[in-house]
């Protein structure tokens, strides 16, 4: 039997899951892939429906889910009610986005005589690709795990899911995926539609397993990898969708540190500390340049750090890493502590934020592995060459931030130049903490994201569980209802023309 | 010195052309590197205008580049003189998609309290990755070589491309490089946009190279596979866009052979053999029902197979690769040489017409081992059900084919919903050769497509090349013209609402 641990106390009680065997794995996913064959009968707006559904079992369970990921993960209540409401914010975003029909890409090209002769008619949609396999987030029980955003995206595509539950918070998983369930169920959706899975082995069966067309996964980059090569070996890869650590470098020009010191002081002491730090969004590494305006944003931070009681971490092996990684990354000697909150003796996972400083001339690759957790490196420059010159020590990033003024914008220009191939996301004046979840949103970004295409948040996330198909001179029973002559009502380009529909 | 072989003769002659060494490959990829920053300040109507120019180029130089062709393929002028028109047109078609626009997928979400809280401003569009390296392939020695699609894609997605030339018709490639490159210098592109590496080990430089952002590939499932080992050995590993062959399906219903045996006797002739059956859309297996019908439509592909007299292929290795698995298909004693045509003796690398046939209920996943070249194995059936039985002895394919009556309504609908999940495109009573060049054209599929949301043929093939990147509160000044506020002519998404532009 698998147990949950309250990170508060590092106690462990039974949960009565027990780890599935490869063959109740393997049971799932054939449920799930039946279920796929039976529900793409029904069309568009039902699926819409669905998420709609989906949606309001969540709200309708919100206090409740809220309260046993609290238990789970050491979150707080505050926090897990409102990211319960950002996972059915994005099933109804998505019940949306399925309405507007963008997403299909109707195409459809008439028969005609080009300088190349004559040519057949050519009608192309994107069509959904059958079970989909979700790996659950330690850090995001709700918006990232069995309720969320790759779940959402891959039902929105059409799809069925089957999850893998993380470890760290099982009965959250297990509570979400139930009232998915039963909500799927009272819509009328067959049984096994979304399916789940427990234990390390049912993991590993679902990326190897023949049924299962793509993989969405938020986690290490060990896990990561590890999951990969075993994609590597199907005698069919399938598409991995992995989101792997993410340093995001955040740049503050001296004039920024002159007219905005304390604000950004306490900007970034908040956005690296949210959530005990553990979001792939944090800020790991921030460039401050040297001076006294510097210096003073620098202490003002360190005093918040110094002052702060330690955080509760998610898991054993997270806090765990967090010591270890911070002496390794300190232990070369051109990383300073400058800064550790109040550590706290007691049974539970905790950190204390913490600041650690280096300058631009000494950084190193090994200054910038990622700590998971409240832990910032401040590197200090002298000038944008600098800058530069030490980004070839931070790994690319999901996100890069640039706190300016506006008589900055030449330099900022040099610098946004030199930061767009690294990233996927560009923040000015702002923090990369608290994705918004919208059409245009893109959370990805050049490897480790293993995708680079691809967004895990926002409306394209749908993309990824999508692929073209093309029917040629087909008669039209044989079309799905959006390439039909006459639909209306989404986007469609005919011969090359993009209309409204 | 790397030497052509003429294929009619099996001549070599030297072409002057030398390997590169790895120093080389370097130079030319940092050189092609160079050149997509100083492009990149350029906007996407000089890209358009770029791409037009290289097809006038293309077209200025069709004959000449065709005669060379002809030597180094034994294609024939005909064929290869369309093909550069081909490789022309699909230039000016992705320049009017560049003109047109969609392809930023330009979204913007203005600023705004949604019921998680208030939210930044997120403006989205893809961008170009950088250099592209570009594998040319042997059987279109310009549509899917040097001046083809993926080129033509790279470019038009804004990037620099490196070509790999096809070691089967050097000469071709160092023809239509030059024709391409000295349109690019006319057009006043920069120097080494356009890049050009020879030799096996140059090959490997390009997809080992930390500056090469994706490969496009078409060729053998072995050279493919060989590739992707060295991506994933890179510290970070980039897309791999492969065609790595294809079976193609056909299946000819009772009431379709009744009704036109004769026209599909002959069609799927021309089809297998066209190009010398070496087009990775080659109907490679057809299902043929039992009776009468059948048998006549089966005989007078057999005597035409007969009669015929020896293609030539494109190279030695080709050659003896078709003798090598069709000894091994038919070795099993299941698949039977129904016809062959006149096997002429003589220096060249050539292949015989040739007809092999088994039944769908003795169909083994050997028997569909694809030979490259005028090969087909016909597959009598007594009833749908030993279609899809045997279906899961073929290999995923780029396309499947029907062909039918008004009457077989029903059963194919089913036939479809079997297909549908292993193939890119669906042809309707027609033959699977001959792709059209359109905006809705998918040419891609599940593996083996290693890329099974991409194509390689139509305006959707710049997807594969371009990626997202959003801009948080950005100052307008650092935002693309594309996403400023008040642009227009070209399609985005405003708060969620697609609007023409």
């Amino acid at each position: 039997m698998l147990s949950s641990t309250n990170p508060r106390t590092g106690e462990s009680r039974p949960t009565g899951i027990a780890a599935c065997t490869p063959d109740e794995a393997d049971r799932v996913i054939r449920a799930a892939d039946a279920a796929f064959e039976d529900a793409s009968a029904e069309d568009r707006l039902w699926r819409a429906g669905l998420l709609d559904a989906l949606a309001d079992a969540l709200d309708a369970n919100r206090d409740e889910l809220a309260a046993i990921a609290d238990r789970e993960t050491g979150l707080g209540l505050p926090r897990l009610t409102g990211e319960v409401g950002r996972s059915s914010f994005q099933f109804r975003l998505f019940a949306d986005a399925v309405r507007e029909g963008s997403h299909l890409e109707a195409t459809i090209d008439r028969a005609a005589t080009t300088p190349l002769g004559p040519q057949p008619e050519i009608r192309r949609m994107l069509v959904p690709i059958g079970t989909v396999a979700v790996f659950g987030s330690s850090n995001f029980p709700f918006a990232f795990s069995v309720a969320g955003g790759d779940t959402a995206s891959a039902l929105a595509a059409g799809n069925a899911v089957v999850l893998k539950a993380h470890s760290s918070h099982l009965e959250t998983s297990r509570a979400s995926h139930a009232v998915l369930r039963d909500a799927a169920a009272a819509y009328g959706a067959p049984d096994g539609l979304i399916g789940i899975v427990y234990g390390t082995e049912a993991g590993r069966v679902l990326v190897s397993h023949p049924l299962v067309q793509a993989v969405g996964f938020t986690g290490s980059l060990g896990g990561g990898r590890a999951l990969m090569d075993l994609i590597d070996e199907r005698p069919r890869p399938i598409p991995f969708y992995g989101e792997l650590s993410s340093l995001n470098p955040l740049i503050i020009t001296p004039a920024a540190a002159v007219a905005r010191g304390e604000a950004i002081a306490d900007g970034l002491y908040g956005s690296f500390t949210l959530g005990s730090g553990q979001f792939c969004t944090k800020p790991g590494v921030a460039f401050v340049p040297v001076g006294e305006a510097g210096d003073a944003l620098v202490a003002r931070i360190a005093a918040k750090a110094a002052d702060a009681a330690s955080a509760v971490l998610l898991n054993e092996r997270i806090a765990a890493s967090f010591d270890e990684i911070r002496d390794r990354v300190t232990a070369g000697g051109t990383v300073d502590v400058l800064a550790q909150g109040v550590v706290e003796p007691g049974a539970g996972f905790t950190a204390a934020p913490t600041v650690l400083a280096t300058t631009a001339a000494e950084l190193t690759a090994e200054a910038t592995e990622e700590v998971f957790g409240p832990l910032i490196v401040i590197v200090r420059y002298r000038e944008d060459a600098e800058i530069v010159r030490a980004l070839d020590a931070v790994p690319d990033s999901l996100t890069a931030t640039v706190h300016s003024e506006a008589s900055d914008a030449g330099a900022v220009a040099a610098l946004v130049r030199e930061l767009a191939p690294r990233v996927g996301r560009l923040v000015f004046d702002g923090y990369p903490t608290g994705v918004r979840v919208s059409w245009g949103q893109h959370h990805g970004g050049p490897w480790p994201s293993t995708n680079s295409q691809h967004t895990s948040v926002g409306v394209s996330a749908i993309r990824r569980f999508l692929r073209p198909l093309a029917w040629q001179d087909a008669p039209e029973a044989l079309l799905p209802a959006e390439l039909r002559d006459g639909y209306e009502g989404i986007p469609r380009r005919v011969d090359g023309v993009l209309q409204l529909g």
